[in-house]
């Protein structure tokens, strides 16, 4: 691509835009610009601008898309598939100024916000009045709902209430031509021509820029049940995922730890909350939410009955919400934990369900041929795994060399189960070379006559889902 | 567009690769294609064709595509706005044949199927073993599934579990091209690459030939109560669905009827099942299911608490199987009785759900303006409102040229209110002229823009969604 490289007069251009102060180019704030949660990558920007508004982002978006710059759209900086790097340098359009609640409609459960708000901080608000926003990936107290939205994100609540695709009505974007539109209605459903809304959700920033968001809202849920159960086999563990939900109860969390997640997890925090005894492998944890406590016991009933068909050690039932909030803050700490531990690649595999042992044999196995140590968890419930490969002692060049070839292989097992490649974290930069085996040439020629319709000289988010 | 027309030639070869029987030029059959249960449209197709696989479907359009024959595809013919009628004639791809369950999935909630299954055939083959398929279209009875994808279609219960769009996971699509592709992933989430799936549900046709779906299901529901509710003002009936909604309950049905709407359907099916005093003007329908009876009554407690704040007759509660089954067979003949009253237009259009009182208030409003009666019901937890325009005395001037204003003028109240102009029956021929209203220029752009790079010829159901 063909792309210019932002000049004195281009700064100066913003400036007059969005206001000095906000137009970016100190080193330190590049670098920070230059990095988000993906393994150690580092993409320097040009410039980072922080717009205040829908006005200014569709004069940077007009502007770069006639000088050929390259614009890439960050949020937080919690991705993990580098869909935020700036690949290509040039201008990243840092989201977080524009972050307030533009209106709660208490009336129809919707909420209209700006992509800066932190996600936990939008739960928040709208849980004080009496409304519920389930989506929660782990980094929720520090990401973005922008980037949620970019990146189709899910979280453990996805089992029972769905991933944020599923609560997205309407969409405020900006075209690199800095036309802003609305991609559909207010509405919960809607039969008026192309689903455009869908289209941008997940399109990782490569399509338009997300300005504004409408999401729909539940009544708040009023209790909920947490167990933490130890199995002595983690394919077993897994097996158990598949008899819950067969048993028809929904949890609403329904999550595998592996040994080694649960225990570094613990040892990052220094946490002795849960003992682990030797022969334990895996663990559920298991949450359960509604309204009536008398039928959330019941069903906690049904699920331990189902438990007992299998090899587990004592189940732990949380009696208290800090005991919750503990079990919680662990399991979201499990994929810093893994990662401050060794250089290390994460995976974000998503199989039909009952297809989790399979696919946890399969990354034992290859973890064999190849010679690399992982670490699994995620929402088993939904079939979404997440591998992490520890580098550990591996040398550079087999790291380098041969671990594409055996994630290559892990990936072709798991589109050979009906699964896919990234079931909440993206294609972005690290997962794109392995797009050809989700997608054949049809598809991809697709989504690429897509991109180009949205984005005719490629400048939004160059480098990422495509090779 | 420059189509050709259906020649000896052409017939000769789809003889060739679907046999004669199933290639139909008989006049009789043609006249059944060339008409669905929108008004009294009539478009002829030249050559009606009923493929038995995607391999056929695949050679047919590729055929079509290089010989310039436009190709509509067709399910069950229920459709609401004129989606699969032949505009350019051309061929009829009539999806009958094609009606297997290819697989269902138990372990993993899940069903691939063809286009073709009835979808009460459909919820009744999952319901046996123990899963649940929630869309159902007042015409399940006769509807395709592939018409309810194509057409992003609803129905009653929406309202707690949302439409078609909601439970399609994956779809194998043929393209102009005869190429074959899945559009996504058989999984609960996915984050790996552009929405196709999601971009062809509700794309009318016009983008590719659905051949297979694959759908999620959820656990089958154990239990249910109905509640038929007589108001005395129709638009407290409207205030009333919000208020219940504010309860924090979410019922699994939410319907309005006004007076005429019940009272029509009565006389259509000749039955006295209720008793409707003269100062009734509308109804609701609430049903509430779950899986707990004594919780289900105390929730049938608090929407009846919730009631008392309204002026509405006697509450009758369903006690039977077969009395559920009388009240939702009238709810589901409203269309039809209307319609066999008079020459009629039927209007779907969906505002957020606290926006019902206005949206009748503006209906009404409009029939004194431009001297129109209507008679208006639907999915009132969803804010989709069915307005049915009846010709009445109208005289046909009035009706052709005065009308469509008055409709245009609906339509753009509709849209202030945060709402569009179809929740769930689609664009097709009947609302295009207005889906102006709906999108600007840039969004228009943009779906016809989708529309060239998937059928670049156009042949895929010509003349539906955009004018």
């Amino acid at each position: 691509m063909n792309f210019n490289k932002v000049g004195i007069d281009d700064v100066s251009f913003f400036k007059s835009v969005i206001g000095g102060k906000y137009v970016l180019d100190d080193k330190e704030l590049l670098t920070i610009a230059a990095s988000d949660q993906t393994e150690d990558l580092v993409h320097m920007p040009e410039l980072v601008l922080q717009p205040a508004d829908t006005d200014e982002v569709s004069k940077v978006l007009a502007y770069c898309n006639k000088r050929l710059l390259p614009v890439t759209t960050r949020g937080a900086g919690t991705g993990l598939s580098g869909g935020a790097l700036p690949a290509f340098g040039g201008v990243v359009l840092d989201m977080r100024r524009m972050n307030s609640i533009v209106n709660l409609d208490t009336d129809n459960f919707q909420v209209t916000v700006e992509p800066g708000i932190i996600t936990q901080e939008l739960q928040e608000h709208v849980q004080a009045h009496g409304l519920f926003y389930p989506p929660d990936p782990a980094s929720k107290g520090s990401c973005f709902i922008g980037g949620n939205v970019a990146e189709s994100s899910g979280g453990p609540k996805a089992v029972k209430y769905g991933v944020v695709k599923d609560y997205v009505l309407n969409l405020e974007v900006v075209l690199p031509t800095g036309d802003v539109m609305w991609t559909g209605a207010n509405v919960l459903k809607n039969a008026t021509g192309y689903n455009l809304t869908q289209l941008i959700v997940g399109s990782e920033g490569t399509l338009a820029v997300i300005t504004k968001i409408v999401l729909r809202l539940i009544p708040a849920v009023q209790h909920d049940l947490l167990l933490l159960v130890p199995f002595r086999s983690a394919t077993e563990a897994c097996s158990a995922v598949n008899a819950v939900m067969l048993s028809g109860i929904t949890p609403s969390a329904l999550e595998f730890m592996e040994r080694d997640a649960l225990d570094w997890a613990m040892r990052y925090t220094e946490s002795s909350a849960v003992t682990l005894p030797d022969d334990i492998q895996a663990h559920l944890l298991i949450e359960l939410d509604g309204n009536y406590p008398e039928t959330l016991y019941k069903e906690a009933e049904q699920v331990t009955a189902v438990l007992q068909g299998f090899d587990t050690g004592d189940i732990l039932f949380a009696d208290s919400h800090e005991q919750k909030q503990m079990l919680w803050a662990l399991r979201r700490k499990v994929g810093e934990a893994v990662k401050s531990n060794s250089v290390y690649k994460e995976e974000d595999t998503v199989v039909p369900r009952a297809a989790l042992p399979e696919l946890l044999s399969v990354v034992k196995r290859l973890g064999q041929k190849y010679g690399f140590r992982s670490v699994c968890y995620g929402h088993a419930g939904d079939g979404n795994l997440h591998i992490n490969i520890v580098k550990g002692d591996m040398n550079d060049d087999d790291w380098n060399n041969k671990l594409p070839v055996a994630i290559r292989e892990l990936f072709k097992e798991t589109v050979r189960m009906g699964g896919t490649i990234s079931g909440e974290h993206g294609i972005g930069l690290v997962q794109k070379q392995y797009i050809d085996i989700a997608f054949g040439k049809t598809q991809l020629e697709l989504m690429k006559a897509i991109k180009t319709t949205f984005d005719p000289n490629g400048i939004l988010n160059p480098g990422k889902i495509f090779t």
